[in-house]
């Protein structure tokens, strides 16, 4: 079902156009005739206030339902010999394929009851059109083979396109002279073939139209509906409202239950079995149903629209294009991408009509796929990701100027992602640049923060541009000792020497940073600590440093050292670059970044790196936030001062559905338990008197507890101690037969839960956990008893 | 429907167990007990050899199902007032939630045609159980709700586990005494409410059983049939089988047509009107199909088992984990997940019992997903992936040596990926090591051939141990210039300086290659042309190098050049990579690396990355292929000799399902229609005669029509050339009206297609193209005379 124009005007004319592209069981049975005599039943009945012009036509049929037609006739209506409308250009005759022009043409004038005879304008309008016909009251593929009337797929489409394109004729694009609704009533169930074969709800998905799903009311009515429903969406049709008739078995609860969230769901008046009234009493019942359903197809069709109109606009104001310039995007430049179907693009033109493009560049950069083959993957895991939630894509052509400008895709609902670092970090981000993980959105963040910092130095600007080489100059991080950023070469090089960046494992690894020692904090024997590195000092940091700062391992830095090192570095005009890969959304608890305790940092970085738990452990995704001021930095006249890194599957639709669905669950109190909904904290998953036992048991050295970690270190000495420790192997083993599947970091053995999971799940993990390091400390203590 | 156990002797004593969980309409209607009754008529009506022992039972139920029991019982059988089997433990009366123990037990021995009184063995059983049962013909949630008497779902799994393992009882893991089979029948369609309220396909899913899907052979049920196929397989069934009873609609045609390549379809003969005969002819009509059915569903689970059972050896042979020393794991350390539901792996233990692992490591790295949101996100576009294609994941699990141990999953279809390449390189290939993007393939080719050089040059392998800092050296690749192979800082380092490198991009570059100028070869005014570089040398290609090669923009290398270029490196023990990110995959068409005239190289690389297209233009994934000598360079008794670089979502399911998918639709030639199949070549997708028709074009200058790809350089001087022109602005405009998106690289324009375009489409790009060209041409003309 589609509108395809509305209007504003106070009472201005309406056209309702009504298309049954495919009817069986033709002319006993016709959808189109259906809807053309109730309508004229029900204006007598009950007249609206204008006069309404009413016709039915049938375009064409197979030869049994065209000569039924032209044998036993109709009641009411003609046969015209000449074509009418735009539709049906072929006169007369069989036009091959078995399919016959019918031209059978029927119309009503309804006199309003308000209306007079010198009416100045033509009346409102309701056009019924059946497209096709067969005789056989059977699935349309099998009428069409009993009698040898074959219609190919793009000849329905083809047809399909005209009957809108006339219905729309006369309704230009801003008039508000005419209000044009049209709806496409397709036959049978939604996985119906049609008379190809192909089904129907592959047959229409070039169109996308927005679906009424008709929905069953009795038994066994609701797995129907629901299966009916998850067809389309796979397919990535938006489903606007389900409706079905009431048959007493209350199936509206548990179809309320499952499209909760999802879809209005409406329930129709039983159908009177006394059809004495020709079921004018129970349209009057569904009239309110009827109109609130017209109601949400309009509102959805205006929100629709609105949102590719606002498209552009809002992604040249929060996106950062690999590969652009944004000084030289306008916003006209933006293409709005409605969807892929095939090798097209669905794109939005002029008067609110979406046209297919031949991507001619592999815009979906890799491309591969054939329709077939997306009906092979995309229908069922990627169609759904671009369109089935609102998700709309972005395409950028920029004309003509510099090297391969990457397509981008984003879903609009990426505002939440936004609108997440908005919550936690008070509005300093307003770009976001996307990557595939962690590593490369690392490698984003130090291009920016060069960028950033050599703008804000313009001396050291000034001494770049005057040495084209620019090798003169050294430029360093300044960063954690024992923090990881990725394994890409940029990545490593912001972490200090370990043996993982050793000249055997990357011969190019220099460690272009002043490496810091941060004191640490944890729980030994149920007292907070706070450890001091043993020279508790301050790394060089000149201009020509940088700061990155990310977890360190299990290790928990302490807060007041790291808002002390952000302050400086601000003062100094160091960008800050927060790696929250690992940390953020929720892992370390709250809703904040770093750590529990990171809300007294009270302070924001220049540029922030998310990726892992942002897509919910589905997909790999990243984005590299960044502050205007930094965005700033890479805007000019020319092209290659953007910031030109990019990869093929930046921004991909299914990471961002992902993304966005994740984000989102996490963040509502509705369907995270775990967020208390006044503060929008985390509440404690880890019971706090669990955890000060464990840090008191004997084998046990330090515990730190926090959002959804729990790590513990146990106390070993000698070879025992240290990353490289089989000492836990045995504890592990057994809380493996205990159902819990653990990693050791040799003596520290850590459990991470979603930001989700149940805290009767942590207190049931803790306790195994506890039981079995007890058990684990006796063995020890006998074996050492043993060995003295 | 689950197999938990088969046998292999000759003559094993058989048990077949019925599970009906939740029966409404209870007594009248009792499925359990219609199994029961028919196997005992068609039992007399066709005895078997050997004695069977048929038992039916009903454990619990409503206050009004159990009362109608009490009340009027049902014909035979009887009440025990003793529990019986381990499934019920409390006693008598209600037992909470309106829930009633029913004890309602019924048996029968049918003693087998050529069996004798003093058999030996005890006979084999038919065992027919009743889980819940309700009075009330309606959905369960409903009857549950009226009749007062809820159950949740955790109660019902909880009692169908031990319905499963009771039926398991004496039939141990390897023994071939008894041959147990099982099969659950649930209530109504797919997606009906449990009695919670949950839907069916929800409610079991942690079991994962395979599933066989009773279509409909009635009017509408191709829809329907599909429909709940694609519910099923959106939350990751695996459907063994698809079987309908015929209406005579022939709906076997459009769902043979559906599930070709998925899924057995089977159509049992209709059910007579006349039933005097109680069915017993209709089954031995049927018998055969049942016969087969039961041989698919064996055969599935055998399969199914045999691929968990073969996963750990084919995992340890094939994937090259990231953070592992190969050498320390063995095969008993590689854990198989079947699926993962929740917070939970399923993996598959002892006695082919699947059974369930909280996930305290994240190992599915970022975990976040409870299972609702599972059911939101993963149900619909994750567990399919992991499951429904026949994919399993792994997990290595390292017993407390080293540090962070990446989980990685993997599909077993990634077989695939590797007889791919086998096919093209002739077997070099033995390892794939997994990352996200083309960029990331190539900092791990990287890291590959670095120490693959180092491995082949124990003198300088020497000088690094002895010189523990190792930056004396200064390891450089051999690259062409203009190559491209990614935007992290090592990839970069392999390319030749440009604007993309230069400070202001990336401070840290520094251009650690020798990079090399190669001919070039394309066809102008309709002849093939080698274009010579200026200067024609060869590099200094010392010791110290390594080599990349890969697509440098649109500019297609001489092959010979290419050929003789890795020989030399084979020769002098320099490892050769090839960057087949852009190029995989038929995109320079054939089946083969680099371009269409690459199979005369003859030479094969030591390490490949590919990427883009490998997913079918849906999700990012990448590999990097790699000989066995390059494995084993890696290979020692330390972890740190391993190679030490991981993505969290390296190998994700998502992106291996795609992957798979993908690369088998395209050498498929039933399903790319552009494979040749005897050659297994792709055809020419461009119209020869047209492409040199537009290379005779005043206004072109060059063409490379390759593959999927065709390349117009426009004849352009001055600033008019180069990849800053905005020469072509015009023309894309033009061809965009056309509907045809293209992007241009400064004067050159360029068309991609995909693998399995149709050559008639390709065909309309090139006469439009040709015709906007032509025009192109006229107006600089015509300007320039008027210049002039």
């Amino acid at each position: 079902m589609s509108f395809l124009s509305s209007s504003s005007a106070p009472f201005p004319r309406k056209r309702f156009v009504y298309v049954k592209p495919i009817q069986t069981g033709f002319p006993d049975d016709s959808d189109s005739r259906f809807v053309y005599r109730k309508f004229s039943e029900f204006f007598t009945y009950k007249p609206l206030p204008f006069s309404v012009f009413v016709s039915n036509s049938v375009l064409k049929a197979s030869s049994p339902a065209a000569n039924a037609v032209l044998r036993n006739g109709m009641a009411g209506g003609s046969l015209r010999t000449e074509a009418f409308g735009a539709e049906v250009v072929e006169k007369g005759g069989n036009i091959g394929g078995g399919i016959e022009n019918v031209h059978w043409y029927e119309e009503r004038k309804m006199r309003g009851s308000e209306s007079n005879e010198t009416e100045l304008f033509p009346p409102s309008q309701i056009v019924c059109k059946t497209m096709y016909a067969w005789k056989e009251a059977v699935s349309p593929h099998l009428a069409a083979e009993r009698e040898e009337a074959m219609v190919g797929d793009s000849e329905v489409l083809h047809m399909l396109k005209r009957c809108l394109g006339n219905g729309l004729i006369g309704a230009s694009c801003n008039t508000e002279e005419l209000e044009v609704m049209c709806v496409i009533e397709t036959a049978g169930g939604v996985a119906s073939p049609g008379p190809s074969g192909s089904l129907q709800c592959d047959l229409y998905r070039p169109f996308r139209l927005p679906a009424i799903l008709v929905g069953d009311g009795r038994l066994g009515g609701i797995s129907g509906t629901i299966s009916a429903y998850e067809s389309l969406k796979l397919r990535g049709y938006d489903v606007a409202a389900v409706i079905f008739e009431d048959h007493g078995l209350v199936n509206e609860v548990p179809l309320l239950s499952y499209f909760r969230n999802r879809v209005p769901v409406f329930v129709l008046p039983s159908i009177p079995t006394d059809m004495s009234d020709d079921l004018m009493s129970w349209f009057d019942k569904s009239q309110m149903i009827f109109t609130s359903l017209k109601e949400i197809m309009l509102s959805d069709f205006r929100k629709r629209m609105q949102r590719l109109h606002d498209m552009p606009k809002k992604a040249c104001d929060i996106i950062w294009w690999p590969f652009t310039q944004h000084k030289l995007v306008p916003e006209e430049k933006v293409t709005v991408i409605d969807s892929r179907c095939g090798e097209n693009f669905a794109v939005n033109k002029s008067c609110n009509w979406i046209s297919q493009q031949f991507d001619a560049c592999a815009s979906w950069w890799t491309q591969g796929p054939d329709a077939n083959l997306q009906a092979e993957i995309s229908v069922q895991e990627f169609v759904l990701c671009i369109n089935a939630h609102g998700y709309i894509s972005f395409l950028l052509t920029l004309g003509g100027f510099g090297i391969a400008l990457d397509s981008m895709t984003l879903g609009n609902d990426i505002y939440f992602i936004i609108r997440f670092s908005g919550d936690i970090t008070k509005g300093w981000a307003s770009r976001v640049y996307f990557s595939d993980n962690g590593s490369t959105a690392v490698e984003i963040a130090l291009k920016m923060a060069f960028r950033k910092f050599l703008s804000d130095n313009k001396v050291l600007l000034d001494l770049v541009n005057a040495d084209v080489n620019g090798r003169s100059m050294d430029l360093k991080v300044l960063a954690l000792r024992g923090s990881y950023h990725g394994d890409t070469l940029g990545a490593m090089e912001a972490q200090a020497p370990s043996p993982y960046t050793g000249f055997l494992q990357q011969p190019w690894y220099r460690g272009r940073g002043h490496f810091l020692d941060p004191p640490t904090v944890s729980m030994s024997d149920d007292i907070w600590e706070v450890a001091l590195p043993q020279k508790m000092q301050s790394g060089k940091s000149g201009l020509e440093c940088l700061l990155i700062q990310g977890a360190g391992g299990m290790q928990m830095i302490d807060p007041l050292y790291q808002r002390i090192l952000v302050r400086e570095c601000k003062y100094r005009k160091i960008p800050v670059i927060f790696d929250e890969v690992f940390t953020g959304f929720w892992r370390l608890g709250r809703e904040i970044f770093m750590q529990s305790a990171a809300e007294m940092l009270y302070c924001q970085p220049d540029i922030a790196c998310f990726a892992k738990l942002m897509t919910g452990g589905i997909i790999p995704l990243a984005v590299t936030l960044a502050s205007d001021a930094v965005f700033e930095a890479f805007t000019g006249d020319s092209k290659l001062k953007a910031l030109l890194h990019g990869h093929s599957y930046s921004a991909h639709a299914m990471g961002c559905a992902a993304a966005v669905k994740s984000v989102k669950w996490f963040k509502d109190s509705n369907t995270n338990m775990n967020l208390i909904s006044e503060t929008r904290l985390l509440q404690e998953l880890w019971d706090a008197a669990l955890v000060s036992q464990i840090s008191l048991l004997p084998a046990v050295h330090r515990v730190v507890a926090l959002g959804t970690l729990c790590a513990i270190e146990l106390l070993a000495e000698g070879s025992n101690a240290g990353y490289a420790s089989m000492y836990a192997s045995s504890l592990l083993k057994n809380l493996l037969e205990d159902g819990i599947y653990m990693r050791p970091l040799g003596n520290v053995i850590y459990m991470m839960c979603g930001p989700c999971t149940s805290p009767d799940i942590c207190r049931s993990l803790l306790e195994k956990v506890y039981d079995r390091i007890q058990e684990f400390g006796l063995q020890k203590d006998e074996s050492a008893v043993f060995a003295a």
